[in-house]
């Protein structure tokens, strides 16, 4: 999640920087200039090029025919990424800081995979982790307004946090007793050959995600099935519920943007008519 | 979407339109006078029918009995709706206007295919795009009520739209990443051919469709799978929540926007005649 | 639903009954006095048993083994349940009214498919109707409350009615045309042999049933397929939306359960301090 | 659900204890010394360590390997878990009331299937009830907190149990009526081989679990599940929205019971120092 941009957008150059690195970034961390924001957008063009490329070699038909092709680019993409993660580190007052945010470790691990499969094979495919790349989308438009929707998101789900712990770990709780109950029911002539498998049959079952390629044959089983696809089915009341109501306090929460004259303090009731901290007139 | 109908069902007819065009747009344009709901109510049966003939033509042992009749009811529909577009456009004022409109292009599209039938193999079926034209059926019974239902959906999906792009594409995100491991740990032996296939898996496990052509079978796989149901299973509840709240927002802001001409107290119920606050009449 | 007990429990007993018919009336409809009580707990025993045998009945090991016990054990319930259709009748002081009510209409078709099967064969399964019955549990504890419980519920399916009817009509028009679409893209080779059975497809993935029976092979196949799934995971927003506000709405007005001391009028919100319909204080 | 910790963790020891056993009990029952969080953290570590031999000795590759080390650990962790019950029995002042707690009932069940093992065959996977005593999860931190949530969640699922109930009642006649039906219309020929098989169908269809093992073949059938669908789809809005109401309602009292002494208005925030209408010092 994108939290935590290494810059405020409008905030003045980081002190201590050469002119040449201010310039270099503004280019490349912010988005408001032209030049930031079409680099912002080539780099968009390029991070989903590269990870179309990777698909594609994944698909054998494709590697056949264009395997080279798809290999070169592959490195040219990679030598990109690796002067822009150069280029970051050079222009920021402390790439420290910026090497372990979430961009700087994503941006690193866009790169490595290329590298190691020099080494290790296979290890290839990892470089879908490029595509966490891609919630640099949020900075092309309208930056600051997106990250606030993402912030209310995530307090959102912070207050409703202990409410959900609770409820999943009550909900795995179950899922463990009834994966062994199916085990006893069904045996592994139904295809529940051991515990674990009916465990995952019965989060399968419960997320009613329902593959099939288990599925009770007994009538014990099809009852304690059907007993435990109704809980699966309701069940998701409890959380979208509780999640419901954070969301609606933290809108209306929102929905008040005046500070308190004389103490500052904010986050007042719409109808409120004196600070609830220090009792001064709004 | 039937945002919007080309004139008010109770605007005066438009000006600069002959007496036989004002005739002919009340009965195809409007659904106010029994003449117009008639036409409408026939229209709606109409393109329901034709929409059965496709249909029942691309069954194999009907096409076989039956194929000449449905071909010929194919045609009949086709130049009912030929002449019936035309009209349409003789009887307004701005024809380019309405050629424009979300229903004019439908009205073009719903005949086009079978002429392109003629050149064109196959194109054909695209006739049930013609089922777009049964959202005309709002306009049957009390159509502004309708329209404005439908305008509330759409703007508290709007006003809930930066934060469900948000979710949106930290989803996508998420089932690029989980698709490649699951390449990696399945592998093609199992079904996962490509990242493009396992890309597919993880969207239908995480929206819990779960067909089951595809499905894990080694340990660490099914471990990964049960966790991408389990989030995929969770993480509905945040546009729920987010939803729920901008129509609950929509819903109180549609009640009233009347003030009270004594205290100025707003919030009142739409069937409200005084001032719940003060008593003063509204 | 259980809309319109033919009574209200607390009711003295209608005029124009004699003795006998008043104190069945007493028995039969109500479930207030412990024989009434006794009465409706019996029968919801009887219905349940008899629901059972036709299960079992249909079981073709257990037909085999015990056929001629359920058999006669069907006939008994049917004759049970036709002196009691025919008690209701004569009790109550307008047979008409009862018998085209919901449970009047429920009790006959209760006992009619075992009579028919002496004519049609296999019309038998058909006595799960009596399964409507059970909807009868809910007389027996604390029945107004229920009642009232399960108004709340169609009240607030009234109130978003349109708005469902909008979202439903336009979820129907695009599964039409996504139906066509695959039927396009896939072909009969691939299981989607016609219009139908793509359209049948389309809601069966669009409502994250997916059985599997039929599934997209084609790479533009899948793709189509992965958008009507998240198309189909998002979309049950909307509705869970709108109803949610309906039910608070209708939670809310139940709040406050004060009356206007002038005018009677009732619904005022919790913190009104004037009648909104007639000024008066509260 | 953890609803009934024996004693407060605040709360002084209970009188009639001896010096040992007091302090033995501030080690097991509670979790605020570092004695009691360290006791109950290793704890939760031997009963998850404890599940994990059960699962693993479930799958035949392992047992056939490991079989005898896991024997022996499983009768470890039973011996151990009995000697902590008896602990338990004798440092508490009434014995009787905590071994009809519901953690009292979870840790008796957890050491029952071993010894029962001896004389019963398979009885032995039944250990996995020991699940259950995860709950006490929530004691190590923050364990009011937790519990209140719990309770929240449990209160909310109280006042809405009327309306929940009402809505399960009706969907399982639903099911039940469907499920007839279908048997009638596809008949054993295509899976339905009883009436209870498809109501199990149904159920599977309903909560859009759709394993597809049975599956319609049939156009009519095909149609009526398309109908189930649909209906099962938008059925689960009903209890979300009643289930979110009932929570927005609980979080709102939570907010604050507290009266403003000069304006005696309430509904303040928690965290409020000041009446937000007159600005006293609440």
């Amino acid at each position: 999640m994108p939290q935590n941009p290494n810059v405020s957008p409008l905030a003045p150059h980081p002190p201590g920087l050469r002119p040449w690195q201010a310039r270099l970034h503004e280019v490349i961390f912010e988005a408001d200039t032209p030049a930031g924001k079409a680099f912002d957008v080539a780099l968009l063009v390029t991070i989903l090029l590269s990870i179309v490329v990777v698909m594609l070699e994944s698909v054998a038909s494709i590697r056949q025919t264009y395997g080279r092709f798809l290999y070169g680019a592959e490195w040219l993409f990679t030598i990109l990424f690796t002067i822009e993660y150069a280029l970051r580190l050079a222009c920021v007052s402390r790439p420290a800081r910026y090497a372990r945010s979430f961009f700087g470790v994503v941006d690193l691990l866009a790169i490595v995979p290329t590298y190691l499969s020099l080494v290790v094979v296979g290890s290839q495919s990892l470089i879908v982790i490029r595509a966490f790349r891609l919630l640099r989308v949020f900075r092309v438009f309208k930056l600051s307004r997106y990250l606030s929707e993402g912030r209310a998101i995530v307090l959102a789900l912070k207050a409703s946090q202990r409410k959900i712990t609770v409820f999943l770990v009550t909900v795995l709780t179950v899922v463990l007793i009834i994966g062994a109950a199916m085990y006893l029911i069904e045996g592994p002539q139904h295809g529940f050959t051991s515990i674990p498998v009916a465990v995952y049959w019965a989060v399968v079952t419960m997320t009613t995600v329902g593959y099939g390629d288990i599925a009770p044959q007994t009538v014990p089983g099809q009852a304690l099935a059907a007993v435990v696809m109704i809980l699966g089915y309701s069940i998701i009341i409890v959380p979208t519920g509780i999640f419901s109501v954070e969301i609606a306090v933290e809108r209306l929460r929102g929905a008040s943007t005046q500070a308190c004259p004389s103490c500052s303090a904010e986050g007042h009731d719409v109808d409120a008519r004196y600070c609830k901290y220090c009792g001064t007139r709004l």
